[in-house]
């Protein structure tokens, strides 16, 4: 039977108490399934901060390297407001992302029939959504140098970020997005603002160039980032697949997310290169929700897209794609049945804590 | 009688069919309005490449910075896809932005009641919602050098573009916010990208700031980029005032224009620093919506938000409030009165032209 190592970070927030649900399911799959995981768990963000005074410790970096998958909750909240840059919470999510590489960020953004009613647009405009927003993650503003803020005296200050990138950079990322699109609907729109940027001059001609060599029978077409935002609030399911930088794709899959009514239901995959040899590709689970401070330690916290989070890497790391089928339908066995956590409830309907969520999957499985 | 000057650059599109509106409405007030107006017209954008090999000339740069005021349709379209990026129309409307120094740019996205089902979002949601975004428009990664394309050889090239604010451009926006919000619902939010951008962080501590030294009693909120972006299609009416820097402003003023559903009604304005004497301040006014190249030429476009421009030039540039205030309630008669240009048509409605709608703006006048 092999055997797959997993590291869980919970995080902070709703992180540890969705996390705890899927050590339920982990359980299950141990005793059921057709392989072994042997688990380690470690320490990200504020609750890092508070045991190391670093937002991710060397030694849980060591593990996140060993694993063959990283799954995450969330993390940061206000308690770590005043902590010093360099080592907020959220230093630790991206320093995990570019230490281990992991460029590609797959964010879909699913309407799930049954829970169409709590989005915000109008029903026949997201029920059947099915997009996936493939987001670059190890490279333009969030990574450039300089990045700094310079005292100018006159108690004048300059804050300064430098958006880069390089053709491979571009190359890879749209490499992912043409891929997944012939396994879809053959489509793919490729965002940026050309019109302001030169980062965006040269994306539009990487992927352009790219797409004429190696895709052709993809169909490709270009949206303004600004343009794109107001087209997926206008009219979503135009879209399938779109790629695009890491800050734009931080707006655009929230204001994607947004549309499906259900945050937290959405999971996300985040992979690196594949290794030339073994074909295996680092890579880390998490949920596209935050870590909700406000509803922290209640219990009430939605668990689903953190197990979806779990099905993604039964799939792309562990090749148990039957099994991550399985823990879908589960899932959608457990929405079916009319469980309903209170984010996605409706008003006046009963809801159910974190744990019988998660128990109801369980038991659907 | 005082005389106003006024510089109409239509641009590209169904920019000239809707300033051809502005021109009716110019010749009714100038027949009965207490004011004159010195009307000079010239070309920006695609049009004044054709005809001057550069997106606006220094000819007609002068006019702009020698008028009381600038309206301006709209720039761009496909046929000049292929043009130099140095030259490209949009480098016209930058020039003039940057030249004149409009650094303020407020973006109303107000829904009318008569429209709100053309919205994509739940009437409720939407019905009398009133957001005023205070986008910072001269600064930021539109301007900041290093801005360029390096080859790096091995087929490898480096796109670059830097986001840079000062102390002053920070300060300078949020106190036209503040101010704003005083008049309005006496609420800010400010937002930015301060867990990874260092911008963000001095964007944060100046507003942050400004807002303890000088406008206490306003109500002052952050919101990272993404989680405003998420909570404008959530539940957009919670937000009055938003100030936020010029490429968030980008992308969030058009998800908020979006939200109304009628992008065809939406004016701007971009405004300067008063001179300390005159108090006069530069001033550009212009649809939100762009040149809108599928329906170019065809006589269907909205002039609405093109007048509702012009409103606001006789607010804020030439002190004609009254005027202003008729101006707009002809606007909203007319849409009483059931004309509908097709954008804002709901299916089955009969439309008016352009021009109709014009010429019911001036009936209503
Ligand atoms: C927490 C934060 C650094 C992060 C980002 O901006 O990438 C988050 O918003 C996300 O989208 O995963
Ligand atoms: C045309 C373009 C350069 C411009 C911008 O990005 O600022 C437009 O999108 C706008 O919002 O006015």
């Amino acid at each position: 039977m092999p055997t797959h190592t997993l590291l869980l970070l919970p995080g902070d927030g709703i992180g540890p108490e969705v996390m705890a649900e899927v050590e339920k399911v982990l359980a299950w799959l141990g005793a059921n399934g057709p392989a072994a995981f042997e688990v380690t768990r470690g320490l990200v963000g504020g609750c890092a901060i508070d045991a190391h005074g670093v937002p991710v410790s060397d030694a849980d970096m060591a593990k996140a390297e060993a694993a063959d998958a990283v799954l995450l909750g969330a993390v940061g909240g206000p308690k770590w407001d005043g902590v010093p840059y360099e080592i907020r919470p959220e230093a630790g999510l991206l320093r995990l992302r570019k230490d281990l590489g992991l460029f590609a960020n797959l964010r879909p953004a699913i309407c799930h029939a049954a829970l169409a009613d709590a989005s915000s647009l109008k029903r026949e405009l997201v029920e059947g959504l099915d997009i996936l927003i493939v987001r670059e993650l190890t490279g333009g503003v969030y990574f450039g140098e300089p990045k700094q803020i310079v005292d100018l005296g006159n108690g004048q200050k300059r804050g300064i970020d430098t958006q880069v990138y390089d053709t491979y950079e571009i190359e890879r990322i749209a490499r992912v997005a043409f891929e997944l699109a012939r396994l879809r609907s053959g489509r793919v729109v490729s965002s940026e603002k050309r019109n302001v940027m030169m980062s965006g001059v040269l994306w539009h001609q990487t992927v352009s160039a790219l797409h004429a060599r190696h895709y052709p029978e993809v169909q490709l077409r270009h949206e303004l980032a600004d343009a794109l935002g107001m087209k997926l609030v206008q009219a979503p399911k135009q879209f399938d697949v779109i790629v695009t930088d890491n800050l734009f794709g931080d707006m655009l899959s929230d204001v994607a997310a947004m549309l499906t009514g259900s945050l937290g239901m959405l999971p996300s995959a985040s992979l690196g290169e594949a290794d030339p040899v073994t074909k295996r590709r680092k890579a880390l689970y998490e949920p596209v929700h935050g870590s909700a401070p406000d509803i922290a330690g209640r219990g009430i916290a939605n668990p689903l897209a953190m197990l979806g989070s779990l099905a993604m890497a039964l799939r792309y790391s562990f090749d148990m794609g039957a099994e991550a089928d399985r823990l879908e339908r589960a899932i959608a066995q457990a929405l079916a049945e009319g469980h309903r956590t209170a984010d996605i409830a409706r008003p006046g309907e009963p809801t159910v804590s974190t744990s019988a969520m998660g128990d109801a999957v369980l038991a659907a499985l």
